[in-house]
């Protein structure tokens, strides 16, 4: 069995006492913690930006956070984000013009760096920078809304992308964000992905072990 | 004695346990909660958005929010707010190209609505709008960093605004917001303002019922 | 008796027969046509651009056109609008950076120059340019949305800028747009105004000249 | 024969009596009304908008009208086309962000749904969204000025993107625009369109019917 | 006779041999070097930047290099200008949402800070950060392009801000730019600038030390 | 061998001098001279613009001037270094909606025309103008900074361009820029480049005939 990671979206959590929503979803089994981040420009909605991650390392999480920023611009988020104790800053190729410069930029700040596109964006725009991701984040629905299902071309890509990393050689995650839940989670790992982002499957969805144990049993059948 | 606010800025709070801060600080005696959005274009800060304000609400949150934003363009965002479970919604005037249409928004989802000055900002631009107005504030401060010390030149235009407002005989708030504390209270108050936003001073100034009680007896010396 | 000019504006006439339209308008006694052009930028709208004015011209209209300019930038559509046969071209002063130069440019095409304040923006802005100005126009609503009533704190603008202009002794017409009907034209006239755009009033009234005989008859009355 | 659809552009037509004109053309055998939309920020030129696409509507335009955004952004302007009446919208995929959730838009509001790429763009950008389109539009001259001739290598263009389509087996419909006549029409739709724009060939050529008839004669031989 | 200052536009200047030209027009009188930086975004040109002010320092140039900032955003080019020598920097202050705080950065970078107020633009904007102004800089043209004649309207806001500053009992420097030349030098200082751009008329004007001594005797007849 | 060149960057040069240092260097063995067009906004440094371009060509360098443009928008960039001399004017795809009509524009100015590719941007973009470039410039580090070293992945891409020129059959320098000195472009060359631009290692580098000598010599042997 490959090396599944469960990574809760906090977006779905109760922000009236997050830190003890990430204890709980860690202990519960979770592998990363997912952060959303959105600036009202890059996306319709404002979400939670750097001092909520570093609240998060204060309260005493050691799990990595993966942050995921549906910003426009990109570079000073990432220099906030870096010194807020972010693990993995994954921003979209589409929002920024120096690509290259801002993945750079992440790992020069000692962070795992990551491209991710959106449904209608192809990965062609991975292909210069393969040796400079740590992760590719496919959106399998639109950024910057809830209560979306998952869009079924998604399995395409994530095959195709999952070609693209194995052919390079390199340590790369892949990871699938929207609409995931213990129903088709099987199926998105079958295709190739690697990393499993869930917001309200988890958090809306009863107990957070039960949950992510079902997940975990549904990967293992892959 | 005026009627004097206290309005802690969550934004010195523990976002690791938002709910619990917030209950503290009411307890403590604050009178209503100062919630800075700033969305990284209008202010070079990405800190929290409508989803936070709505879980505060959840959690029990009964007092008066305060939502000053700082971003730019306005409207979604106070569209978003309101539905949140905002209570008064500020902007700065220079985000925004239709002022009265905003503020018209704002009353029309239910809150009360304000407008915002920055340091080097004229009052000529409430003139037209004090009709629509509920509340001023006085940024003492540059917003969108922290640390800053109260910029003395703001006195007189406290001094200003508060001649303004007896002189239209209308109900608004005139609130300050940059580097009070117990030390300069009394002399702010003492310049026309009737509502004091306070970040660092309380929530990292040791027991907050003593802060603010603090406070109270400066406000009490007027 | 004042020189009271009626400006219909065609933004309430049917587009689909517009050159007929502008005829029985003026037949009817309108005195000049008022042309509103938003770009989907300045405003939340889309109207008419360029070449809409130039088919009007060449469809025989002659008398002035005046075109309210809600774009932001102003300085490619002024010199679109004036190669089309526009007569008075005006803009925001917040829709530009260079309102000397865009008013220069303006008038260097042999055209009428004025500029539009919106019901928030006081009239400080036009004390540096007085002599570059032929008109002066006044939002009574906010402008890029129809169906709103007259908002009545412009009376109190309306004779400051009348004061203005008398002040300055220049030949400067003073127009106002926005919930002008044959109920509130006296008044507004009375605070100084001499232009009075109306749109639904008057297209979607009934009987064209009917309306503005009864608004002429209400502006005799000042 | 293939099912060959005739699109006049109304941008050519006489603004003074838009009904009339679009009356006339479809009556002259046009099969659908195409609608080209400019807000001066996408292309250098501002048009026509919703009100005037509602206006045919209200005079009895009955057929297909075939809206053609050029414009960013263009979230705000598919719901004003969709409730102004509007039976396709298509919208450039570099004028917005989130391409899928644009063409899912459109879709909801009960429209057909399109992309358009100007002569630089590759058909890349179609593979991910191919389930939501209608219609692809090719540009065969860059948008936003009248006057230019049919760029020859279009044709390669709509070759490939025929192919693409074909290969989907979806019912795709393939409109070029820009340069098109008698002269060249019958080479476009032998290299893979079935849709085509024409404006000045049609309103600038003498009786609308024949011109028409020309076209589809040459269609005939195809 | 107050202490003037002759202060040459580099734009006139020969930029194939910027270091020899700044010699001689310091050798033949001027008192600072006026360095015009453009940015194709706040005016519609591109000129010259900090790599060219450094190489200034680096030839040897020792007297006060005054930079002003036709540029929007302002505060990165302030950072690099200052690094690079630059002993004055100006901005506008409709550049920039946070006025105030550019000012103090240039302050706290150890340069001389400044406002410039284009020909439509009013003085009111100064009144709140007079005590962080070193010069203010008045435009009697519009900024951007060459060629154009002193706005006469200008010598009323000389006067306005001399006024200003003379209350203020701060030692700021009132600057003048645009169209000036020995005869209307005369004139403007009366109204109360003290310090003189002047581009073409020194540099396309013949020997220097000449033009410079000619607007001497003139300023010595104030 | 090939037909290769040397292309100086100016931007390395001594702008205190600029006439005396590009007649060095042409005299010293530079083919033509490459000139850096940045405007803080496409990047994140502002440099010269067309009165430099201008001066240089007054100066009475006869030699080709290859303006490379990192600016957003790049239009009104286009025409004024046509204007002022410009021999082969490159712009980023990236930065611009209109490609086609860009390049169009710059040919019909009388200039060469060319496209630029960051280190991330694929060749796609190029696929539909081949017959409207004269050159291809491939980014070797991120623009708008200095002191970077080559990126070895652009070796790939560089064999990947000079197949599609070879396919074309036209007659299209592909250049290289960021990096390059005589240690690796015999290898650069070798990969598919002929013109070559260096910038601190011609003009920091000791005598600059020297410098291109060795140049020379290394691609003698390739």
């Amino acid at each position: 069995m490959a090396d599944y990671w469960i990574a809760p979206s906090i977006l779905s959590a109760n922000f009236a006492c997050l830190g003890a929503e990430v204890d709980a979803v860690l202990e519960a089994g979770a592998d990363i913690v997912h952060f959303d981040v959105m600036d009202n420009h890059y996306v319709p909605n404002l979400t939670i930006g750097p001092m909520v991650c570093k609240a998060l390392r204060k309260h005493g999480v050691k799990a990595p956070i993966d942050v995921h920023l549906m910003v426009s611009p990109v570079d000073r988020m990432i220099a906030d984000f870096a010194e807020a104790g972010a693990s993995i800053i994954t921003f979209h190729p589409d929002a920024t013009t120096h690509v290259d410069r801002s993945l750079q930029m992440i790992r020069d700040a000692g962070c795992k760096a990551g491209l991710v596109l959106n449904p209608a964006v192809g990965p062609d725009v991975l292909k210069y920078v393969m040796d400079k991701l740590d992760m590719i984040l496919l959106m399998s629905v639109n950024p910057g809304f809830g209560g979306q299902s998952f869009i079924p071309s998604t399995l395409d890509k994530i095959k195709e992308v999952r070609a693209l990393i194995d052919a390079s050689g390199r340590d790369i995650r892949l990871e699938v964000d929207g609409g995931i839940s213990a129903k088709n989670i099987a199926e998105i790992a079958a295709a190739g992905a690697d990393t499993f982002v869930a917001g309200s499957a988890i958090f809306n969805g009863g107990d957070y072990s039960e949950t992510i144990e079902k997940m975990r049993n549904e990967l293992a059948s892959v």
